[in-house]
């Protein structure tokens, strides 16, 4: 199946000038969905992987159903105030200022093997934080998973200390 | 499996007063993670359903893998100014003022048959609000889908036109 041709390509969203693609159209394919976390699965399949952790929140539509396929449970990686427990959080940079994620402190253990997920590589400016706060907490990163990846971009370049998968690319971006 | 165990209560989030039940630890615990899926599924499986849709953005992670395990795609019902498409949206009360939930208008189509999810079930105005914007768009809701039910907030008492279903109540809140 041809699963780029599932996403909708939506011109100057959220403003002039990008192209934004839109997997809701492939989320709520059923064929297509399932077919994505089914050749997710396929690529990690022989990794050591004893949780996955998603990014809010395209990434817990991917990353929950990887996790229930994979027999491993689902991290939370959230924008910053959201989670309730005490909380670790990297910065990260925006194009105007900074960001932050934050994890629950008890949601990843020493030595623990993590596949980190999101639904799009632009930049990898998020990815990147994620898989630092992962270290930071004592985890070591089996893979960066992506359903889309942009490589116009550039996101693997920021990335290069980790394994990274996507499925499709859209180039021209 | 007691799954009521899995589930962290946390005093005071996000203000004083409040017993926040997180879900979080419950999702990090594969074993109990994929016991809820398994009986979200033997609740509703001989029910006729054509897609699933999850309330942002705890809401994707039970809708998420519900929707492949009934073999239907999961449809995303977003906060506002999130979908990149065209969207229907539905205000609903806060306790002070009035937020949205937006779809995109492609999502639902006329006569679909919709579960609708989300990880807790409070006073229900947010899901009340998105079976009235599934009603709008033409869709009928097989059911409303709950993790976790507070049963003091009353929140059937707002969803009394539907089916509602929960796995474990927390009393005293």
């Amino acid at each position: 199946m041809d699963l780029k041709s599932a996403i909708r390509t939506i011109p100057d969203f959220p403003k002039k000038g990008i192209m934004f693609r839109d997997v809701t159209t492939l989320i709520k394919n059923y064929p297509a969905f399932n077919e994505s976390i089914d050749r997710m699965y396929e690529l990690i399949k022989d990794k050591k992987i004893d949780a996955v952790a998603g990014i809010e929140s395209r990434g817990f539509v991917f990353g929950a159903p990887l996790a229930l396929r994979l027999g491993v449970g689902f991290v939370l990686i959230r924008k910053k105030n959201k989670l309730p427990g005490e909380t670790i959080s990297q910065e990260y940079q925006l194009e105007y200022g900074t960001d932050k994620i934050e994890v629950h402190k008890d949601a990843i253990t020493q030595g623990q093997n993590v596949l980190l997920i999101d639904d799009l590589l632009a930049t990898g400016g998020t990815m990147g934080a994620a898989a630092e706060l992962v270290e930071k907490m004592g985890g070591n990163i089996s893979s960066l998973m992506f359903l889309v990846e942009l490589p116009d971009l550039k996101g693997r370049d920021r990335l290069t200390r980790w394994p990274v998968h996507s499925l499709v690319e859209f180039e021209g971006d």
